[in-house]
């Protein structure tokens, strides 16, 4: 079955639930809703095996309305619509390249800058063959700025288009169109205007047989159920609390209150509970990044049952070959992974009464630090705290960089990642964490409130930029991809393009862009 | 045979001959300074085998008095400082890994930023135990940036410092000492100060004694012969033609006038084309650099007698093991990843009488474009072009992503590279080339003055920034390497940074710092 994604950039519809974001609804709007039909179509019609991405318009996702609006938004919202373009875009990839759902495009018309650059993150581009319909990638003629939502990196490293027409093609306002997009590998295939929806529609029916998808039964994501007050977001297993004052946010995770479904034939739902906790993990991310700006510090918590969390990630790894259940891994992985980007300090506390076991303790392997009591607390009953490893931190869940979490902490030292695989299933104590490598510091209870006070208010005096760039730099170790070389190196090039005069000062590119004033530019090379 | 190199910031020593840039004479001098005696003990010493980098004073490396003249500098000079830094500390990491020459650092004092940045260059740091002697990377805590000359990548990628321990490391001002330090492999070894440099002494002998190089004789610099005036500088075999109506530097590089030397026991000297191309080529980058900000595009011809070219090519590749062959092909290597990360356009244009063969072929390959002329020109007794493959362009110029240039130009097409191959010392005309895809474009004589033309009009009118971005998005296509994170990532980051009003606004830190007046943050993640 084939699905077609009909976008339409102009009409600016409405977000969809779950994404009510304050924000303003420019490109951005249309890749919120994009990314939730991607979710939903994975997990609400497994049965499709193949999307095609159209547009409704003429030009495709580079309305000039919505450039005229980035160019006076702020530099945070360019930043952050950069990063989320691409998620979503990543999302596309992962789709087709682990759902066994192939995303392929069908352009008639001229398809510029972000619209080309989705395309590009299907992996199949038919374009029409009649004189108006071009690619084209207009940002550093027209905006003074990059294709920054994986555009280069995409085009280079993907389509492995040669570096010096790329050049070319980049630098070309109007883009190029017929047997030379095909040459130069812009696109797969041109088509005659009229058949192109139905050799598209083809084309997707010969990829999607391809795909060994099978559908069971389809899970249906209704509302997230969130309240938003001033100081804190609860969800139905997560509870943010902002502490303005200290520019922090504490995210408390609950584990699962219920076993899980003892065969997989039992079936599960949207509130099976590693599903509630990717999709209301992925919202708080969204909203804090977005609406949160002066909450620099995320700290992570948890409470609940360890062995219980245990048995949900046994469940996911016994039956990780099942398409629903395969799904709801790659959107733990998804969501993990947006974590790892988000310019955020995060920290994790692990006390007593936590669950920091295997998915959970993803939070903490990821944190930039972990603190552990070392010990019990005075007058609580709960026992000392201790983490666990399950089969979910050795390879279900990787990092942008393609490393699992653990193998990034232990970078060069394999011995140290197989040795602790030898350790699923035993809680570690604090003693045995610190020694292992698994948390930063072990303070006991005499100790821990004035550690980790002053580690907090030490990040909030920092520098915010200079914050981003170390943990930017810090986080991914070893080995580079494509998802790693755009939000690490283009994402870089883009914030400090955003941010020069000759594309936001007053006579800047991107800010005069549509008022019919000549730019000026600083003709100096840095 | 051990050298020790003892570098005193606080006497800001005079330039050496060669580099005599327009310069106010911060830290940089320093790293020129040090590049500079890298560069002599590899070619005027063969006979060292380990050189050990301390320092005269207590504080390594980080003078106040140079990071305030830093807070001062211009937006480009800051960035240049860090790309400069950086490429002098790769140069030790290729006498250390392709040279034979291990550098090792011997730490008795407060080793504070780019002083640590130095020594995590080198393959091996003893430092004093004397609880007075730390090191440390202090820059995001007191001003604001990041240890951006490759600092954060070494700690995590090259030294695998796990990286919540970087992180607080990063960010404690005072550093870490003694065992901690050891425990934390930010240092190999820590030894009471009274032995430091015996210590020092001993370990070089030992690392040294692992070296196969051999001394057959060296090769005294001496000055580099140069004339600049105000639209031209002239070397020996390469001239450099200013055109600041179009913003353009033609460098013209003259292929050899003599054959190689017959026999390897012949000797060659500083005169040496293959060497004093390099050495004039680097020097013509560096100047064009940091005096020639708004020479936006470089454009490479070449004038010669092509099988000469191939001559020397095949001499280098014949006698590769030699000693000091091997070190003009490590410098010709590192003069051509020069203008790889260099912020400039680069044109080549292959016209009749140009020598564009094997190692001066790599000019244009890595080029963001190349044009070659279909055909000859009327009234010129010149035949049409051709280009010519050798042996060094399949391996021994690398770029700084591990790939040679023909590598990074059909990625994920080795059967092309194979091919290629087959066609050393067969010259290639335009229309081939052009097949081969080893040029961009092959304009015939009535397009070439036009379509030259337009193209450097249209890059001028450009952004400058947004080329720089895209440039470093293109031209390192492929895997990644420590050299290319820090030149693609990081600096992308300091550059940002450096631009950011937490750094250099009126009240930022490293505007501020040594003044005594408290930086003020804008709170907001971006």
């Amino acid at each position: 079955m084939v699905a077609t994604l009909a976008m339409d950039v102009d009409e600016n519809a409405a977000l969809v639930s779950g994404y009510e974001l304050k924000l303003n609804s420019y490109d951005l709007s249309v890749d919120i809703e994009l990314n939730d039909a991607v979710q939903r179509i994975r997990f609400e019609h497994p049965e499709i095996k193949s999307v095609i991405i159209t547009s409704g318009k003429e030009r495709v996702f580079c309305a000039g309305a919505n450039i005229r609006m980035l160019g006076q938004s702020t530099h945070p919202f360019k930043v952050n619509f950069c990063k989320f373009t691409n998620e979503t875009r990543n999302a596309i990839e992962d789709a087709t390249h682990n759902s066994g759902q192939f995303y392929l495009t069908a352009i008639g018309g001229a398809c510029a800058g972000g619209g080309y650059e989705l395309a590009l993150a299907t992996d199949y581009i038919i374009m029409a063959d009649d004189g108006s319909t071009s690619v084209s990638m207009p940002e550093v003629p027209l905006l003074a700025v990059l294709p920054g939502t994986g555009g280069l990196t995409r085009l280079v490293d993907k389509r492995c288009v040669r570096r010096d027409r790329a050049d070319f093609f980049c630098t070309t306002e109007e883009g190029l169109k017929g047997k030379r997009a095909v040459d130069w590998n812009l696109v797969d295939e041109t088509v005659p205007r009229t058949q192109l929806m139905e050799i598209a529609a083809r084309r997707a029916l010969e990829l999607g047989a391809r795909s060994a998808r099978t559908a069971r039964h389809g899970i249906s994501f209704g509302t997230l159920s969130r309240t938003i007050e001033e100081r804190r977001i609860t969800y139905s297993h997560l509870t943010v609390d902002i502490d303005r004052d200290n520019a922090t946010a504490s995210l408390t995770i609950d584990g699962p209150r219920i076993a899980p479904p003892s065969r997989l034939d039992d079936g599960f739902g949207a509130d099976f509970w590693p599903l509630a906790i990717a999709r209301e993990l992925e919202d708080a991310i969204l909203h804090l990044r977005f609406n949160e700006e002066s909450i620099r510090t995320w700290i992570f918590r948890s409470r609940g049952d360890a062995p219980l969390v245990e048995s949900y990630d046994a469940f996911l790894a016994a039956n990780a070959d099942d398409c629903l259940v395969r799904e709801v891994i790659l959107y733990l992985k998804r969501t993990l992974k947006r974590l790892d980007v988000s310019s955020r300090s995060i920290f994790a506390l692990v006390e007593p009464g936590s669950c920091f076991c295997g998915t959970i303790l993803e939070l903490a392997l990821g944190a930039d630090r972990a603190y552990m009591l070392r010990g019990s607390r005075a007058g609580n009953e709960s026992p000392p705290p201790s983490i666990g490893l399950t089969e979910m931190n050795f390879g279900r869940l990787p990092m942008c960089n393609g490393l699992t979490r653990l193998e990034s902490r232990f970078l060069g030292q394999r011995g140290q990642v197989a040795e602790l695989r030898g350790r699923i299933g035993s809680p570690i104590d604090s003693i045995l964490a610190e020694q292992l490598g698994l948390v930063s510091f072990t303070p006991d209870e005499i100790d821990w409130d004035d550690e980790i006070r002053i580690a907090l208010e030490e990040r909030a005096a920092f520098s915010s930029d200079a914050l981003t760039g170390m943990e930017a730099s810090l986080r991914f170790g070893g080995p580079e991809t494509i998802e790693s070389k755009i939000f690490a190196r283009l994402s870089a090039w883009q914030n400090w393009i955003f941010q020069r005069p000759n594309a936001v000062g007053e006579k800047g590119a991107l800010k005069l862009y549509g008022t019919g004033v000549r730019p000026e530019f600083d003709p100096r090379r840095v």
